[in-house]
């Protein structure tokens, strides 16, 4: 257990407790209790603050997620029965309702499981393939693990042209490409990595974490932009200026996980590096918190929900300095990790009814008195906890940096 | 002019020389100052609080509403010849790079006329239309009147399947119809309905006015829907339940120009009656003004932007409430009509650089220091100031509803 005796006074070990605490007593019970559709399958995502379902639709990313993250916890933390049966409830659903004639998954699926949204979204196969690759792992099913497979393959067919058919932008017309495309594809990589060739994995990885370093940071700011030209530099327009801090953090520590996994640990002090930069970069230092958009020149930001203060940002901020913590113990990381929990726990955590607001306002005040929408279910804050708790464990077997003896 | 023994004690004529004064001196200023793009044609509308251009790309929504309100100008207050050169910046520009080979308009060119975004937005081709048709009165084009009975006719054929290939619902999966075909149609026929058949345009608009009383205004709360089922009824879905105040008050205040202009002054009663419904269900009780998205049972609105505070719904709510005034002279009105006027004055009114603040947070603040971008252009705040001037100028010259003689 955590002793002050340790350098860092026991805050590793504390924020550890806590965040496992609020996995297993909070977080979790809340989804258990409020989104198994035991009728139908599958996942009501839409709660209100208390928990009550105020839509059925069910959006496949969601569905997908949690699939995933249930099979996670059975996979990795403990065999529990009831985790199992909960994954089991989505993927049983997915794979009776969610794919379309060409293998893709629809984005929508009504209660009962007929198509609302055609397959018309690249990151809805993605989370399709991790929530399979993971299920299929606890389920020690086959099918699933050939349903992640062959999804894998048509996420990678469909990587040149994301949106396929129903892209609005004129071929060629500006040509940028993007960062979510690349955190999903290290995602996959770590989640689904051991069912690919070890050559294929390893290659894949390393040439994603080249190009985030080498095209999408930016060289002057040290932060990631979200759309990079195809041929390198920086397009002067709104979409080329973006900044979304958040989304920077959750790809900086699924680079440094994959840096790790696949040996190229030489990179990490690099992406340590850049995750203060991008927390400096978008620390609000009006009202506290990270906002969701900022314009590299100091523009108007394209999205007018720029100052909102989201959910699954402070998760990925917390995952990213539990992870840059534990790999360099500087004080710095520390004292960032401390400023997103404090944050996040004045603001988004809800002692009343569990789990986390969705939306604050700029000033930290929740615009919608709910936990699960469209976008929100349950992933970024249960794996944040998990993950986070991990990290912060692992940290305290290791050495300072500048502690280590030399040739170590 | 207004004096003190008016009925109103002068409040209406107070209020047009003050909408007068802020089209002439202001707003229009500030447009013709900061949006001609003299080097490629058409118009700038990212503008910074100051009026300087934070990105060139030319959204068509944009440039053909602009097109619109100067031509307009130029045919209904004053033949200027400046009004009539920055109408031919635009429409030159969108005649020589805004159409597609299949007729309709771009959603997005860069700042040469290069096509950026496919022609994917119908409402696109229904702003062209009402730009064009605009203009060639104004500059007795028939080219220009030609373009827009084409792209009407256009608008018409895409109507039962407005965004055709790039649409991502399942056809007939659920059936909604949208109140925001209903407006722009309405606005068409305002617009450009002298270019049409008398009796096409009268029926066409008489349908219109009667699917939006009976099928897109809710019978319990008076307000309107934004999607209703095709078969009637009230759909139980985030879509269904969906309620944008603003966008009611632009509807209501077309349809009762329209029952006006086509014979159905019989609707208009239910028509202002509905306004004050909407203003009443809208109104922030918190903070004051116009929310932007309510869920009709109370749930969390589906948009996270739903608190915003959008200058857009201000303008409309400004122009309907004068019209409102225009023809019951009720107090009621005229006080909400004031309630309205008092908080965008308060908050929106940049007195210092000039036009409107595009966005505010639920408190009243601006968001973004920005008078236009990709949404926000030359149109709502000219429009509103304009019609609402000469409403308010002919209500003066009506008698109070309960004050006419029988029989007249």
């Amino acid at each position: 257990m955590a002793t002050t005796s340790e350098p860092d006074g026991g805050a590793a070990a504390g924020l550890s407790r806590t965040y496992r605490d609020a996995l297993l007593n909070d977080v979790l019970p809340f989804w258990q209790n409020h989104s198994p559709d035991r009728e139908c399958g599958g996942y009501f995502t839409c709660l209100d603050r208390a928990g009550a379902v105020f839509d059925t639709d069910k959006f496949l990313w969601l569905q997908a997620r949690q699939v995933w993250t249930f099979a996670h916890l059975y996979n990795t933390v403990e065999p529990r029965k009831d985790w199992l049966e909960t994954a089991r409830l989505g993927a049983d659903f997915l794979a009776g309702h969610g794919r379309a004639e060409n293998g893709s998954f629809y984005y929508a699926l009504t209660r009962e499981g007929r198509p609302l949204s055609q397959p018309w979204n690249i990151f809805t196969d993605a989370f399709a393939a991790m929530g399979f690759a993971e299920y299929g792992r606890a389920a020690r099913d086959p099918r699933a693990v050939e349903i992640a497979l062959r999804t894998y393959r048509l996420f990678e067919k469909r990587k040149t042209s994301p949106k396929g058919r129903f892209s609005k932008a004129v071929p060629g017309a500006r040509p940028l490409e993007s960062l979510a495309l690349r955190m999903i594809h290290l995602n996959l990589l770590l989640v689904m990595g051991d069912l690919l060739e070890e050559a294929e994995a390893r290659n894949t990885a390393i040439a994603l974490i080249d190009d985030v370093l080498t095209r999408f940071r930016h060289p002057g700011l040290g932060i990631l932009l979200e759309n990079v030209p195809a041929g390198g530099g920086v397009s002067d327009t709104l979409e080329g200026r973006m900044v979304n801090p958040g989304h920077g953090l959750e790809v900086l520590w699924m680079a440094l996980a994959a840096a790790e996994r696949w040996g190229r640990a030489d990179a990490i002090p690099l992406l340590v590096r850049s995750m203060l930069s991008v927390a400096e970069y978008g620390w609000d230092r009006e009202y506290g918190g990270l906002l969701y958009r900022l314009d590299i020149l100091g523009k108007p930001p394209m999205q007018i929900e720029w100052d909102r203060k989201m959910w699954w940002v402070f998760a990925e901020a917390i995952l990213a300095f539990s992870m840059a913590y534990e790999h360099t113990r500087s004080p710095e990381c520390l004292a960032w990790l401390e400023r997103f929990h404090d944050y996040t726990w004045a603001h988004f955590v809800d002692p009343q009814y569990g789990e986390w607001y969705g939306y604050l306002n700029r000033e930290g005040r929740p615009l919608q008195d709910l936990k699960g929408n469209r976008w929100k279910g349950c992933y970024h804050v249960p794996r944040a906890l998990l993950e986070s708790a991990r990290a912060l464990d692992r940290s305290r077997e290791r050495r300072p940096r500048n502690q280590q003896a030399p040739g170590r």
